[in-house]
């Protein structure tokens, strides 16, 4: 909840505060797992930490996080107090650096929120595909910069919203499925995990098992080395968050345009209590298409930060650098849920003046261009001048119906 | 508190959602009062209204948000609903509209923080004029593009670091001068303020009273025009806080560097519990340093969205550019409270060694440059080799007990 | 002349290549008078460079820039090559650094902009001031957020403007007036003119005698120290440009929105070729708002870049935040001029259709509050519902006049 | 050339105004092969256009580009100048709109400097595959947020680079790959095309038929809709080209730090006039290393201001928005040639100190993790404490052969 990002309600508890110290614990637990499994912790190591700490518990994880920078030390000594002595208290965290536990703990909370997103922008495909194919003989005037130009269908803009959305979701998908695990020890070698398995009979390959194992476990991607520095995954994944966000801010400003009561050719969906005024209680104001091109205007920015970031890392972790990307990482990704969510329900609710939009395309200096290419041709104009908006709706619907395949 | 924003606790109740609220009320007693004042509504209209909200509303009201898009529709129910039936309710936030209350409870949350953060620059400016002073003679090698150069004291570069400050701060005190309130009704022309006052002889000159008793009242700036598409007053403020954070990032820089356990010159102050790694005891992090750094690797592009914001708005008041700036706005404010408390404490505690500096400043390669002078004028080296460091400093110190005269 | 910035010949040669070097050689030049005027060097060390090399060296400049990470050495060997041996060649540099001459450079360069954007923008000032006062009669709808709220007049929206203007114009001014030289040799302690200085009886005193001599030769501030890492007075005029992108998009936006075939409240300059289209003959394109909106679009991330850059100089002089500075301020400068041009061209000459604008202005729905209001009270609705415009507008040209008799 | 960014030659002409005007009439040339191939214009349309302007003709060009807001409309009158009358002229751009030819143009000027990036991301990749193979062996201190952690490998080093390096390199190749041709006319719908096209049995068929010559001609993607709002595929080429600038900023990063004196790990390729100082004789800067981070610095907000004219897109083309991306794009393709040129020299010419990182991997503190591991197993700790680095050398040496291999 935030009273300043209005809608942040939408995405529920997704990459909140407690949400990561869920999965901090999460990924301590898996580790201790694998510890055991990799035959280097006792079978006594493994514990249920889910239920030791919980969000009761971050206000003093936050207030303690500042001494060691991240709050992975107050984690550690708050569960190995409530675990009391004990194996799971010994093998705790062994042979992780906090990075592990932060970076890996961030990725899972993403990944929550990908999938949320990806399921509403699957949701407004399907708004817009209808869109789109309903108004396929909906004309209206075609504008640039600002002016009206030739006619367009309704049908058309739909489709090429989605064409925008399907480019923008495929490289969401590529990322979601790339997500890595961070699992490398203090400087990237695991060498404390290969100096614990000194127990089994092969060092090397146990610890690489291990990792294996905690990466299996997360349901994570083990195929890039566990190196903090590497960032490419988590720009590549904001990146792709404000390639949508850069649709919704298109779509959102279009209809926005589009539902003055100059044009009046758009309206959102009617929803009581939305879109009034605290002073003027006929105005109807297009609440969610402002609130993503909020989102729209904002988001740019985060993803730059992650940039800034990834570019200044040095050493095998950094100062500051990595510090920098958490708290953008989150909220890029919470308030992507936030704007997936509003767009869906924009999109599905969508009002269209059917009437309104005909009578501009029809006004006559629409038809100045047709004029000068019948003349070329020495022909009177034909009835219509609509081009190939019908044959493209069918190809971006096409593209539509093969990326849903693709994912069933 | 954040567990992703290590320090955020030093922040306090700075502009947290409960402070915006709070500030919100504030806004509304005080345009209640400005009306009655004003002989617009009757007395009993006056309400003591911060005691019926609090921090327990936070939540309803977040969600409750998205209906209008900001959380005031909200507020003035629940404000309603707890008057009762009265002339405090009637005249609840006649003539304001919804962005009066957030942009001038926005300005009162910024306020608070500016306040806290001018406090502390000059603790940090205090702090520095006594590193300048003590290490005058404290030669070091001065380093430029990673290389060792010609020498320079420690004292100069702590005066450079004050003069850094001093300008940033210098920034800031003029945008904290100049807050202004918003107060300009539905689109700026405070026509519902004017038509109510004509139940007063003269409605244009009850109008402005009514808006200089609001502006007096929260000890703004009334000098502008309430004109809700003017958001340089909030764009320089943060620009300037962009500006401390630069000279933040620069100072933390340059210690986390010499920090570096090949160069050992500089150390943070020592505290027990803090540096300290999850797995390597002997390790003691620059952790003030990085979380500054940090601060300074993310806060441009807050201030950039706030631009992006700013030139985008159209209208009397904009589709979504407005909504993009309460949050950066915010954070930018509260997280520079938390690096300005940070900053502070790394100046007072910070560790000079200055013997490892003597070491680095006699290096033979620190005289190439004054071999090669001398020769130019057939002379022998002169003994040292600081230059005007000792004058510079004093000129820095100069401006900073002028800085601090002016405020006092 | 850039092809992919339309517009960019309004700024001719300032800031171009050409005149970087013409700066450069400007500051060498005056740094030789000021080591002959401190009795550092000999009368016979003087020289007229600005004739030894010119706009056909620049190739041959930037190709060799990048063997020392700046285009000084190279200009260094140029000059002393043309110079042939002798004294001016012997004292050429002579305790300055790169930086010094490149930083003083780009200062001198920023100022030239700066004067021509603060000219055009008086102008602006007179073109808002005078449509202010045309229209304080000219109501029309205002609206917020897409919708029609309440009526105001056109003239309250220009006196709007005007005061965003001002506001961000007084900030460019002291930014202007404070524009500070660089002379800190080597590593900012001028050890190099100290040393130099021993043939004087006091070298400190013409050591600081030398660097006041440059600096006002150039007519620049000598108030700061002059030490190379803090950058705030670019990052500070790098904001203050922005400050009037963002109140050039906002004007720019609103002129485009309020062109539009459905609105046609407002017209562009008519002017022989431009606005058309390439296939549509009857478009009239709204190109200096398009080209102002393009402006503001892309100024805030150059000055977040500058701010980036700021934040992480380390050392005396750092590696790559610095050089990554250089040509985004110019960018910035020379673009801020063009801009500056297109909108004194835009506000000078802008149509206004008062017929219009009345029209929309007379809705019905534009009463609903004044209804509130007027029930409130108790009275049928006053004839107007313009409230304080007309006040507004005046306080708007009392500052205008008044930030107007300051410069004169 | 560009004097403000040292070593923009090595970019040659990529992208230039001249290179930008050749690509625009390769647009339009093709066009009037496809009318011509499609049936619609007579085979005396066809016309080789490539020697008709030229860079003789940029800056006149440029200069009216601003009537028009972009250039196409002057191009096209000079081109019909010169064509004098006749088919070519008649035909010339007809079914086209400005931004077609833009965008089209930008598309393959942009493919161009992909093209030569690829290559040299390749040769990186080459020399990080040998140092990480020759330095398995070649331990060193391991370095966490300033402090020595534990003891890594060069070889490891080279090997994390070189995954960030395959990670951002096999993202550019997507976006090379999907690089799409713009064509809609005026609003996207190829009306004018089809209304042409009727001279053809099946118009329709026809326009599709002249799309795809087009497409095909220009070598260019032509899977997706011609809509010209979409800028997805500049955006995400973009950000690909930002993933690379934070990877040679690391690795730059990396190398200057390691190049310090009192480090001396690492030295960049010695070239005789390199790095060289205006004033200090033995210095030696790391020049490539500081114009990589300067690359690194600078990178991020261009990318951001793509994103934020993406989000703005409004109408079927939009104020400003569009306007506002060209240059960034250009910059940023073009300086990714010079970074990744300068990159692989970097890299080809590395020095490494072995005997120096021998000595920091030494130190009894890098130790400290390892005893406290040993002691927990009961065991005397292991000779080497490099854990898994040379496994993790074989794992990206193996990515690295596979992303060859898939190339060729």
């Amino acid at each position: 909840m935030n009273l300043l990002w209005p809608g942040d309600e939408r995405a529920g508890d997704l990459f909140s505060d407690a949400a990561v110290l869920a999965a901090m614990v999460r990924v301590e637990e898996a580790w201790l797992d694998a510890l055991v499994a990799g035959g280097i912790a006792p079978a006594g190591a493994r514990a249920a930490l889910a239920g030791l700490v919980g969000p009761a518990d971050v206000t003093q994880l936050a207030e303690g996080a500042e001494g060691g920078g991240n709050p992975v030390i107050g984690l550690l000594r708050l569960l190995r107090s409530r675990l009391g002595e004990g194996e799971p208290a010994t093998w705790l965290h062994r042979g992780l650096t906090s990075q592990d536990t932060v970076d890996t703990a961030l990725v899972l909370c993403l990944r929550d929120c990908l999938d949320r997103v990806t399921d509403d922008v699957a949701a407004q495909a399907r708004a817009l595909a209808r869109l789109a194919d309903d108004h396929r003989a909906t004309a209206m005037a075609g504008r640039t910069l600002t002016q009206h130009a030739v006619p367009i269908t309704f049908g058309l803009k739909a489709a090429g919203w989605l064409d925008g959305l399907l480019l923008a979701d495929a490289q969401l998908r590529r990322c979601r499925e790339s997500l890595p695990s961070y699992a490398g020890g203090a400087a990237g070698t695991l060498s404390a995990v290969v100096e614990l398995a000194r127990v089994t009979p092969d060092p090397q390959a146990t610890a690489l098992a291990v990792v294996r194992h905690l990466t299996q476990a997360l349901g994570l991607d083990g195929g890039a080395n566990p190196w903090h520095p590497n960032r490419g995954a988590l720009t590549q994944t904001a990146d792709a968050l404000v390639g949508l966000a850069d649709v919704w801010g298109r779509i959102a400003g279009d209809v926005a345009l589009l539902a003055r009561p100059e044009i009046g050719e758009l309206a959102e969906p009617a929803v009581a209590g939305r879109g009034g005024s605290s002073t003027m209680p006929h105005k109807s104001n297009p609440v969610l298409s402002v609130l993503l091109v909020r989102h729209a205007r904002w988001a740019p920015a985060e993803a730059a930060t992650l940039h800034v970031a990834a570019g200044s890392y040095t050493d095998e972790r950094p100062v500051g650098s990595w510090h920098a990307e958490w708290d953008p990482l989150r909220l890029l990704a919470r308030r992507s849920v936030v704007a997936a969510s509003q767009a869906a329900e924009l999109l599905a609710g969508l009002r269209v003046d059917v009437e309104r939009m005909r009578v501009g395309a029809d006004e006559e200096s629409l038809r100045a261009e047709q004029q000068t290419m019948a003349g070329l041709i020495g022909q009177p104009p034909a009835p219509d001048y609509l081009g190939l908006s019908d044959t493209l709706v069918d190809a971006a619907l096409e593209r539509a119906a093969h990326a849903q395949k693709e994912l069933s």
